[in-house]
């Protein structure tokens, strides 16, 4: 076994693993990117970007089948071509990805290991069998994977975990999506938009990563109008039944419902990536997942006798999945294991406003961490609806709910959950807003043009009855 | 005749009157708001609101022809209903200006009068022959009407001016646009892609309100593989022949072109509504086009003689003939103008960061009064192509260039300009940064999810050649 010493190792060549190699090596630091599996990252690979492809599609149907409102009408039936909609996504993917690889080739091959690594202790790594790797520091950012549900295991090549969808050569006729999460909420309404009876199961009543109840509420409403969305389903068996699986359920009156489909999508979470690093070498805390603690201001773990060498970043942290916030962590986690190793101390890294985004149509957006974020009897609610709104009603999008939140002491926006059109826009300026620390007042004197979507902002931010500061 | 006396009179119950009264009664001021014609506003009745659903029917069916891209297909053709997208059309106008006129029926009945104004002297005015109405103070919101070019006046019920176009029952075959400016450009293309053969003619050889060289020159191109666009045609002539009109002009080469239509479409500019009020009574000082000048900060006209009572805003003040420009004028001179007949200082109004924007697909956006209000020298240049980007090419709307400005001495930003998808949202983002006075650092530090076209914004803001301050 050969025998390497570095300043700071990263394991995972992810978004977070490539974000920390580069922030590292910009210190002058020697660094180490280990990767042990296929290249490329969670998000172009599996989850994100594949997804957005048939969600595009999708759009693209649905708007068809909405133009007669505008005096377009198809002549006869609209033809989808489920093979030629999965090619496109699979291209495009394979084109992402190979982006991704390229960033991967651009880094010298003297930086680059290869091979599975597990902690032999805090500081030294055992890589593949063939390398002992000694670091002054060490960041894991070595993703996650989906969780598979025990009930689904039976069900073979008729069970669907998100990454499997992009390989279909065309489209079932009927899809169990299992979770009301993101990736269960953007692949279900794609898939019925695209013409495949979809039934929506999700578990404990959330839908995304909404939790003001009266958008929630407003979602599922919305939801339902185009496919069978249950967010707290209640399943008892999920069977074979030759080349078909049938889900037996307890519906909201406690009767027993059975349905079949071509396949199950369980997209019941993702679990982070810790399990086979040998952790219980170290001198690490670990959370009840086995994940290590760790100070998300610097990325840095938390050891048992004080401080550690060993940071954390990406989905392997289980704090934020996101690939705007694991690229962030990554240059967090990557700059401090690279202070240390050089003797320098640690510093807090830049955490942008929190935003989230689920790119349904009409899309979610969170901003602030949302309703659960605020603190009772401190904050007041604006409320703007789309169903009415000028521009909505132009591009016949006008189906939508936003709250916006003020603190009731300064006047400060605090954030905001909605379900509207162009979400992903609309919460980009509020996020931009709450991370500038603006009043409401202070956005009520920003230009809002006209006619545009963004004027339900407006309308929103005018009716919290707060006084202006 | 009657006589009347009021603290403030406003002439005119558009977007900007409407705002002049609604501040000026704020105040505790007693004001009368004069109506001379139909009511309701220039945007909603006749400019904004009817082309901007004439586009989102366009969009509709340009969509379907992009279909294929993603995998989808119309069997056969699209059948394009023109009576119904004009019906629509027409149907929502009336909606949006039912609006308008219940807001100006919410006016008491006392505060309203009906008539042509006429100033008699800088504080008395003739309302319609019946009333002579003497006020402390005058707001004019006259508003603005199209030009029409001598050239055109022959053509008769062939010569559309872009009111006409809303009161079609159905889609001609053939247009010639003329003027490409903001209306020629937004007709223009919504008619070309609801399949009527446009060709659009400009001088002077500007596109909207672009004046970045580059954001032009790609701009002209892009609409170009739509219809065909002559920013600089020379017309030689434009005549009946039956039905049609034959428009005669030279292109590039000097040589003559000849071409018919069923229709000339007149969008070559506005005049605001200032011949028929009798400035000639007062002591106002007048532009070339008998405009009063004024103090834009706080509306009030000047007078040959020093202060003058009387205020402008909106259209009829020729400055920015935007709606929410107009808003904040007619605020500002209802406040100033109340202020003033109650003894008061005027004082400087809310005018909100210069934003213009274009409905067009792609979208064109200017922040910050764009390239034009840059100082030679002082600022640098950092460009973007969508047609690479990320998102953009995720939903098939991969076609736009951006530039941002940034001081060279202190890092601010100061501007953009943009041919973009969804320019209407990262517009609003940028204006928004304007108004913050942010840096290009801190922009580069907000939050930028992932896959959005704002990633398009961060890619720009990061090739600006300034130092990070």
């Amino acid at each position: 076994m050969k025998t390497v010493q570095v300043g700071v190792a990263v394991i995972g060549a992810g978004t977070a693993g490539l974000a920390a190699y580069r922030a590292a090596k910009a210190t002058g630091a020697s660094v180490t990117i280990i990767e042990g599996g296929v290249y490329g990252t969670t998000c172009a690979r599996v989850v994100g970007m594949p997804r957005k492809f048939l969600l595009a599609a999708a759009d693209a149907a649905h708007a068809i089948c909405k133009a007669s409102g505008f005096g377009i009408y198809g002549i006869g039936k609209i033809r989808l071509d489920g093979r030629a909609v999965m090619e496109r996504v699979r291209r495009e993917r394979d084109r992402f990805v190979g982006f991704v690889l390229r960033d991967m080739e651009n880094i010298p091959a003297a930086d680059r290991m290869l091979g599975h690594a597990r902690f032999i202790d805090n500081q030294s790594l055992d890589v593949g069998g063939h390398t002992r790797l000694t670091a002054k520091s060490v960041v894991i950012a070595t993703g996650s994977r989906a969780d598979i549900p025990e009930m689904f295991m039976a069900l073979d090549e008729r069970l669907i975990i998100n990454d499997d969808v992009f390989n279909w050569r065309d489209l079932p006729k009927s899809v169990a999506v299992i979770g009301s999460g993101i990736i269960g909420l953007e692949l279900g309404q794609a898939l019925h938009r695209l013409g495949v009876r979809v039934v929506l199961l999700g578990r404990g009543g959330g839908v995304g990563p909404i939790s003001d109840p009266e958008i929630l509420s407003y979602a599922i409403t919305t939801f339902n109008q185009e496919f069978m969305l249950d967010p707290d389903a209640h399943l008892i068996a999920a069977e074979r039944n030759g080349a078909r699986v049938v889900i037996r359920r307890t519906d909201a009156s406690g009767a027993e419902v059975s349905d079949d489909f071509d396949y199950v999508l369980a997209a019941t979470g993702r679990t982070p990536n810790v399990s086979r690093l040998g952790l219980d070498q170290t001198t690490l805390k670990l959370d009840a997942k086995g994940v290590p603690r760790f100070d998300p201001a610097t990325m840095r773990t938390l050891a048992m006798d004080g401080d550690s060498p060993v940071f954390i970043a990406g989905d392997a942290s289980n704090f934020i999945p996101l690939l705007h916030e694991a690229t962030c962590e990554g240059g967090t986690a990557g700059d401090n294991a690279a202070r240390l190793a050089l003797g320098q101390q640690v510093r807090h890294g830049l955490r942008p406003a929190p935003l989230g985004i689920v790119f349904t149509d009409p899309g979610i957006g969170i901003v602030g961490g949302g309703y659960r974020a605020m603190k009772a009897e401190t904050f007041a609610v604006g409320q703007a609806s789309f169903e009415d709104q000028g521009r909505a009603r132009i591009l016949l999008r006008n189906k939508g709910l936003l709250n916006v939140y003020g603190d009731l002491a300064t006047g400060q926006f605090l954030g905001a959950e909605m379900l509207a059109p162009a979400a992903e826009h609309l919460s980009h300026l509020l996020a931009w807003a709450l991370q500038n620390k603006m009043t409401i007042a202070q956005m009520l004197e920003m230009p809002f043009y006209h006619p545009v979507l963004e004027e339900g902002l407006r309308t929103a931010l005018g009716n919290i009855p707060i006084r202006a500061h």
